[in-house]
């Protein structure tokens, strides 16, 4: 499958009501449990898809596309979820997301991009040259990963509960 | 965590609604595209979800509760999706697995379960006995266990497109 920015959008706008229905109304234990230590729970993910939605994704587009002769981008702070207040229900985490990202995809079509920019680049801090195609193509990939993320540290929950089943079960393995 | 039926339940309710936001109103190569030969596409997955409701969990839930002394359980057919008419749109599948998924958990709470029945037994026709509480576990960790993989199936479709971020990326690898 080739990129093509309408079929990047599509899962980019889908992200936030997936990210609600999977998590909204849940038990404490579903959403801030996570996969053993330094692992991240659902409640930390969407935290650090907030964080990226506010400082990465669409600056990273702005630059590519900007006039300006500077290309570098600010390195992305994986962690910076862990300074904001944890006590914040995710339903308000949720909710911020669903904002956060809605105004990022009208930026997005605002600037309107066409096939000629796709080549376009950007510097990342660690591997250099990148492409605006590249950058949208990793900005869809990377909410599908955290949804799956999201599915196996849930799931993971029940590992000592499915008995037999744990072999049929490659979530639980990952 | 424990298994409680009522936090299982959670998972199992918001599973249709889950996969509709996911892939309803998606481009035909996000929802038919799979991982290479002998993987399943998104529309795959769906399939063998609905075969389940339909032959699977909660006929074996039942088998464990019931007065008959027959606990043995009929094998799952995990190919069974593909004798399905391909032609469906997936806004059918969606549909109809969402009525299937009401239809279960309106006969699983019918069946008015408490805890000295969770470990009340049936036979599975490769490990032998299992509890019915693993059986409910499994049945949620199967759920979450798709949703992960749609979501990865989904993500590989952008493999080439990624460029030097592929590396950052766990979920293209698995």
């Amino acid at each position: 499958m080739n990129f093509e920015l309408d079929k990047s959008i599509e899962i980019l706008r889908n992200t936030p009501l997936v990210l609600k229905t999977m998590l909204d109304g849940l038990s404490e234990e579903w959403i801030k449990n996570n996969e053993g230590e330094n692992t991240w729970s659902p409640y930390d993910i969407l935290g650090h898809l907030i964080v990226g939605e506010q400082t990465d994704w669409i600056v990273r587009v702005k630059i590519i596309l900007s006039d300006s002769e500077n290309k570098f981008f600010e390195p992305f702070d994986r962690f910076a979820q862990f300074n904001q207040d944890q006590t914040k229900p995710i339903s308000d985490l949720i909710i911020e997301f669903k904002s956060l990202r809605e105004k990022s995809l009208k930026e997005l079509t605002s600037l309107h991009i066409t096939q000629k920019d796709f080549d376009r680049i950007g510097i990342h801090p660690e591997f250099g040259k990148v492409t605006l195609k590249q950058l949208i193509s990793t900005w869809a990939v990377h909410d599908l990963g955290h949804i799956a993320q999201i599915s196996r540290v849930m799931a993971k929950q029940y590992t000592e509960e499915v008995g037999p089943w744990y072999n049929y079960l490659g979530i639980l393995k990952k």
